[in-house]
């Protein structure tokens, strides 16, 4: 194992993005006398790897580690997630959130290994993403030591907007792409992308139609729907098959890449929302979220004809919303999410079957679905005209004893 | 007060639609020596009410009554709906529910003042219906008697189908119009209709195109989207806008009018799903809701901007799903239903707003919202550049206490 | 296999106590041209079954079946529920609920073998106990039909008090004990006994000191207090040591019987309340639960030690009520009860240690509790006197970041 | 209005106790630079208030403020939390949670009166205290500064134990009573009293018997057991009768009071327990909550009489657990506080009625109880002699319309 230099303060693994923010952290971290090794995680965001391998070593870094963490992610993350129907507030299908604990988890296992005292990290001292990181280090490795550069006051005060990075970095040789910054600010993975900050940050501007990255516009999608189908066995997806292509996919991978390339392509999972952070700001922010919106239709749609009521109010009420805060409040490392993940586990034995789906302009309209093995719904019983499974007698004395309650409070209160 | 005639078993008030059940039904009860008068709800569905009338005083009945319950319907039950996100299984928006308890009310009102010691419904003996009006009845007038003929032996093992029904309509000189019976059943009031039964039966048979009534099929939709802006205070819709003709609406009803109008042009607000009755059986259901799902996605946008996080934390994972249940259960006149909405006001003090909506093809895109009177969102808080509201390290102390208890449970649990 | 005779109605498994009620219902079924098997279960309560075994011969059983189900209800009933913290209205610890299961699973297991068509019992049409023992036979197997006398109008029009039951136990030449019946009905297992009905169902009527059957009076309970250790294993007691007598038991169903013996003695698991029944009505039971008293106060106190905080509050708040309402209600055989087992073992993998208790006249006092495995208390970290595990101005993060949203609030509200 | 002295740091109001610790703060802030005047609430206490005053005057305090806040706590505080029966992690309490919004309001009252810039505690660093201080002191007043001087480095590492602080004393002149310190830390109000560090940090540690102050040890209580009647209106205690001597309450203050008294003479109250504090960390605390206990007991019980099932399990799942932990955590001026006390309030208009209890040896026993208001509870209905209310028929269709979900299930599932 290598060990730190002498007069060294210590060795920092970066999660270093190759941007501009992360590339002036790495030459002021050596600055300070550290040594620096960079991290990058690939979650299936576009990104230049071999590009930010070239400039993190010009800038100093004395190792760069690119890490292919997707199927980790698709696998780990993002299914549970489906079968769980996570979603924050009501709309926001976490796409950050989940990224987050497979890119800390290698992050930790790569700094135990190559003996870095210290990570780091460039995000901000006021959003979720300092939090689900940090959290997920020392939940992981409780003797780590973190440096957040935007919370320390040397660094934070030294660098009070773009263009004091810019000096910095051309002072420090650093290359910097000659592009026009975007004015808002995004985090993408394979998942989502999201657009936060700058013009944004006025939540009644409505986002300029060339910010949306991932999709199609709605508007100028194609005039013809197209028809999928998508298989799942205990809530897992584990087959897609393109009715008019016969396409036909069955790895967890391979699934996840072909229903975003659908999805993309007819405007689907667009969310526009001001939403509360966990440190109690209120914050708006755009997400594309293509796959995971057709997965949650899909989903939600078979549970419908394959789970129990019982059990699917149970977990609506309470895994869904629980499991859901616990991502985004960056505590996927810890008791309670080992706690809520039995139960989606234990809730999603009966969710087999597949749904038939319409993309078109947005919309994922289901068109039908159907299970082999689940017997649940029962076409007979649940008939109007046919007289099938009990006696309509049955129904009087459910609810005459439904009414007994109801009678006796009606008795003592005027509500007529 | 008129009185029962002598000889008669009494006096029903029949809840009637004028439709070949209901008036084999009202035959059926004056053959079986009931004095019956029929009532019949305008909560906005297609109907004519006039010659349901006439068609109900030549079968028999000694009074027939039609009352306009639209406004009770939008303002008592639709609105306060909207304020609690209502919905059932992640995805009903509960329109034959909601417009129950409306319906059951005015009829008990009208059974008290007319000294109908009965009640009467054409409601089957397997759907939520049935639970529904009943439980209202009993709620507001516990001595009422309750004839549900469709559970009445005689009844329905007399009247085995179509067939027999229209056999004896003949036989009673009950007119029939002549249309070739739907393959699925209705029921529509002005916040919904909803199909099932006959060939929806089948969880896998796609409804054909003329199946749906209200709304346009997203692809015959307009290809130019339209712009609206709805008002909220304290979480009612009190003022809509359209952006592109400039019509305003401000009245409760006409506002709900209105918003059908545009939703039903856009195609917005259809559903097909499985869902699980009252009692227990899975049951395919397609439903198409305008306004409600404009309303929807409105209320809860302003919400993002308005109202606190733990408010709206707790409302979501507590009052919604519950204020729900009981709706779709049929215990709106209930305790727990006061109880609930002494809480859903006591949630919507600071949802006062607008929304700026576009609808296009299915979508309702939120395009920006705001607030002139509320102020839980700070731009400059909430900004990533600005050092608003707080220091950055207050998030490192933040952070370092919730870690406390990660790192407590990370030093006893290997987790890499 | 044998078969049913010709001529009977078939074969009916009749859970049978020895008592006069299910004595006639015995000779009835009889009388109406049924073959009857007896089914006693020994849940621990005092009975004595020779003398039922004999009786149920005389009255015209075909078979009786005696079986010991003790073990099963410790171990699969009792110390889960012990787990799960199961209360019911926050009071009452489920003693009826909890044998429930297990009677009627062994019933149905022997109908199965001895080809019966029928089961039955002697519940009251008014009570819980037919809920729970008919949704356990119908779940376990669909197919039973039950013939419940108390509901069949033929059976209770006849047998109208007791004075007719007695009547017809003469003429039948059943044996009736000539104890003057107690003026309220019980109901008891070797976790409880139940008191309710007769001059009990005034709900200010004190119940007589000699009503009270397995505790001790704590007026009249041992001047001095006895100390035992209970340890625990994932939750479930796995030894009890008495501190004053050397005792030590290890064995599951040894350790429930010592409990019960010490607690019996103490006077500790009194209980008298008004609940509300399932079936809506409110219903006036004293109880007395002397192990499950001093389990659940051990219990609770070992997770304050051992059970991370979060994990504890997502329990309490869901799994706890839930579970317990569904024992009550009787859908132990059901999926949702399969579901939050599940959760309720990811609960416990953490409750290991011991709780030292004293035991005195009603009370069951904790005197220290500790732990050889978990961790999760920190002496150090706890202390306020010493600098442990965090500093102090992280705390003051803490506060300022929770304190953001309520300044917010406070801005826009005038609250001093 | 006075305005703070050329010069000076600015004018703090400090919460004063009279002890070692909150005299050293002071002195210690006047050494800094600060005005200060002092702040006692009496919450009830036991305190030498005069003393305390002539103390800080001597150590230079330029005003003392004794506030009797009593009637305020238990009007405002402590009765809302009976109707909801708060109790947080299934046993404590919440008697120190419950003191500190009514003494930190009035302190920021005073302040703002004073034109102080300043409010300063006592609290330490790792408690749950100085949360709920300061969250109060936000969210009443954004813009009030908070000096902690146990998180301020140039005073905790100066202060490191008890010597230093008598060390300092002695420099400043601040008498000191001559009393060995106890080897714990308490909290007194008239709700309760607690005890924590010192000694108690071992979890092991059976409290010494002359450590409780307020209550009787049950070992030493009467041989006699004593009775009382708690009357209750909307879930509040509004008289109490003690049935031995006569004496009637009727004040809010005076019951209160009074059934403090019996309870400490009775043994009632104690509690020992490890319980998790909201900033992460477990700890062991020791209470005496005597009139608390009591009044718990009495309203539970009540609530089954009087309350509706359904209310009551939604407040029970809901409100209580969560205005609980709201108050543990210090957000009892929060809009989710607001939130929950209109539901509390909702909850108990039907809370009518009274509690016949016998008091003894630590025990808290219901004897019965009544209401000439409320019907929820029906004595035919109820009883399982009498054929009231519903037909057995009922029950029947009640129970095989609930097994319809369980056969289902049942039939692939093998079961038995």
């Amino acid at each position: 194992m290598s060990t730190v230099a002498a007069g060294s303060k210590g060795r920092v693994l970066l999660a270093y993005s190759g941007g501009l923010d992360t590339s002036c952290i790495l030459a002021w971290l050596i600055e300070q006398g550290y040594e620096v090794m960079c991290y990058m995680a690939d979650v299936g965001q576009e990104e230049d790897f071999e590009a930010a391998i070239v400039k993190a070593k010009a800038v100093g870094a004395t190792k760069v580690f690119v890490e292919d963490l997707q199927r980790t992610f698709v696998e780990e993350l993002i299914y549970p997630a489906v079968q769980a129907n996570t979603i924050y507030e009501g709309v926001y299908l976490l796409g950050t959130s989940l990224a987050r604990p497979v890119i800390a988890r290698r992050q930790i296992e790569i700094a135990a290994r190559e003996n870095c005292q210290y990570v780091s990290h460039g995000c901000t001292g006021k959003g979720n993403d300092q939090v689900r990181f940090e959290l997920a280090y020392y939940a992981l490795k409780p003797d780590i030591k973190v440096i957040a550069p935007w919370r320390v006051p040397e660094f934070y005060n030294r660098f009070q907007g773009r263009k004091d990075l810019l000096e910095y970095a051309a002072q420090k040789n650093i290359p910097v792409v000659q592009t026009a910054a975007k004015p808002w600010s995004t985090d993408e993975n394979m998942f989502h992308i999201s657009y936060e900050a700058g013009i944004l940050e006025d939540p009644d501007v409505t986002p300029p139609k060339d910010m949306w990255k991932l999709t199609v516009d709605p508007e100028d999608a194609p005039q013809t729907p197209e028809r999928i189908v998508i298989e799942f066995t205990k809530g897992k997806p584990t087959k897609v098959t393109n009715v008019n292509t016969k396409e036909v996919k069955t790895d967890a991978l391979d699934i996840f890449n072909y229903l975003n390339q659908k999805a993309r392509a007819h405007g689907v999972g667009r969310l526009d929302i001001v939403e509360n952070r966990f440190i109690g700001i209120k914050s708006r922010g755009c997400y594309e979220t293509p796959a995971g919106t057709i997965l949650r239709v899909a989903h939600m749609d078979l549970e419908g004809l394959t789970l129990d009521r019982q059990v699917r109010s149970l977990r609506d009420s309470f895994v869904t919303p629980q499991y859901s805060n616990l991502l985004y409040n960056g505590m996927y490392f810890s008791p309670e999410a080992e706690f809520l993940l039995a139960a989606i586990e234990a809730s999603q034995k009966t969710v087999n079957g597949q749904v038939r789906l319409k993309l078109y302009k947005g919309n994922v309209v289901v068109e039908g679905r159907s299970s082999s093995t689940e017997k649940l719904y029962d076409m007979e019983e649940s008939s109007m005209d046919v007289q099938g499974g009990f006696s309509p007698i049955d129904s009087e004395g459910f609810i005459k004893i439904q009414s007994i309650r109801l009678k006796k409070w009606g008795q003592t209160n005027k509500l007529i």
